[in-house]
């Protein structure tokens, strides 16, 4: 349990963190640094917040533990502005989907003798804002805690504990395993989601009304804030392309299968495809 | 009202439509007929069905309805089958996700006096089996009715009637538009989860663990049968190669982007698969 912990920019993932950390008995008080004035008012008056600040800086002073929620390219801006409080053995951590240039700036980024360590918790949705927050909303979710060689364990174990603690399958792997595993699973499925729903926009509108379940679940990520992933896309653009690269394979074979009348080929695919999605564990 | 329906191969669809069918009103009684000699037996004793025949011929004796809801290259054999039992000025339909070619083929599958129009309700999921089928798995969803210049109107409106009465949103297309938006709206999506799930099952087996609700999302529609969907790829085969031409001229323009370091190309792509999702109603 830390006595404190500060959340920086607290949106849907913030805000669950301030929640479950206080429910599940991870953290006893909460400070919070918001960018606009209306959210610190607002905040000010929530159960799970303690204290509100107007600088970073004087949110984290005293807390053990900072996590900053920002989008990913406000991250590291944010962690400088932090970082004239920051106490002696503090854990500075992030929440942001990309990690491998967070990770080598953000560890440059704060004083001698708090350690920076990036998180990635694979919660949240296509919903965001503070008011959509809930106590479980890292429960059984995978969370990545990415450590360097450099790192100490001491610290990384604190904050698997965290994450832990507030319900989530915590692995370990360095920013650079990270990303390519997200450009995988996760920055890949966004941008098949999204370019589905760009082809479908070029087709007649009134196709919109015609779709099933199957078209409303595999799409349902393309609603993501585009500001939010092309900032994600950005920093993960090597992995990512390699990813496209991938899945372009495997349509190109479905492709060759098809224009053939190879009519086993395409089943074999379908069935390799099955295979691996039953297998998977949510 | 019908006073009878016949079912034929009733799975998740078929025990469906006789369910709903029942509870609203829209049949009086419902015959069927199985394969399989067990399925017939379970069938025998549930409250959606009035009798059950060995025979196809047999079951849809006195029907004004029939409804083949057999796997989509099953169809036509099967309305071949049951032929010498239809009476005259019956109807029959099926649920197959593809039209063209079962359209074409079940008009000359039928007895003169009997008239053959395709229907095609998106709904459904990646369970099969009539031990799943609930009465209101229509509400709400496209129900296509492929009728063609040939097609006497009268016969269209009662089939629509039909389905409107199992709470289904009704569109009439002809076989060749139907087969063309579900090449985009329903094999498309498809595809794309089924390659995307290819391709991971070639990744290491550790990240199945580290997925998040997006790839679940996204993906789920892949668990569906590897012999279902082979059947409805190769009757669209056309439709579904052009329905992926499509897409994957927007993945290029993805791949681009991002290789060129174009953010705002990316950043403009997003939304709009985003403003397009945004607009869809399910």
């Amino acid at each position: 349990m830390f006595e404190r912990i500060a959340i920086l920019a607290p949106g849907l993932l913030g805000a669950s963190v301030a929640l479950a950390a206080k429910a599940r008995g991870q953290a006893r008080t909460v400070s919070v640094w918001a960018r606009r004035p209306e959210t610190r008012l607002q905040i000010g008056g929530l159960n799970w917040c303690d204290s509100v600040s107007d600088r970073p800086a004087d949110a984290v002073k005293g807390a053990e533990l900072v996590v900053v929620c920002a989008p990913v390219e406000s991250i590291v801006p944010l962690v400088r502005e932090c970082a004239p409080g920051l106490s002696p053995g503090a854990i500075v951590t992030d929440v942001g989907s990309v990690k491998s240039l967070i990770c080598r700036q953000g560890r440059g980024a704060v004083p001698e003798g708090v350690t920076f360590i990036g998180s990635h918790p694979m919660a949240g949705s296509e919903k965001t804002g503070h008011e959509h927050a809930t106590e479980n909303l890292f429960d059984n979710r995978a969370c990545f805690v990415t450590a360097t060689p450099d790192t100490p364990p001491e610290t990384v174990d604190t904050l698997a504990r965290f994450w832990h603690g507030l319900g989530a399958r915590v692995a370990t792997a360095t920013p650079e395993e990270h990303d390519e595993i997200v450009a995988n699973v996760s920055h890949l499925p966004h941008a098949l989601a999204a370019m589905l729903c760009v082809h479908l926009s070029e087709r007649p509108a009134k196709w919109k009304a015609l779709a099933g379940n199957g078209l409303r679940d595999t799409t349902r990520i393309a609603s993501g804030s585009p500001d939010l992933w092309r900032e994600i896309f950005s920093q993960n653009r090597e992995e990512v392309l390699r990813a496209l690269n991938g899945v372009d394979h495997q349509l190109q074979l479905l492709r060759s299968a098809l224009a053939n009348g190879d009519d086993w080929a395409v089943r074999d695919l379908l069935a390799r495809g099955k295979a691996h999605r039953d297998s998977l564990t949510f």
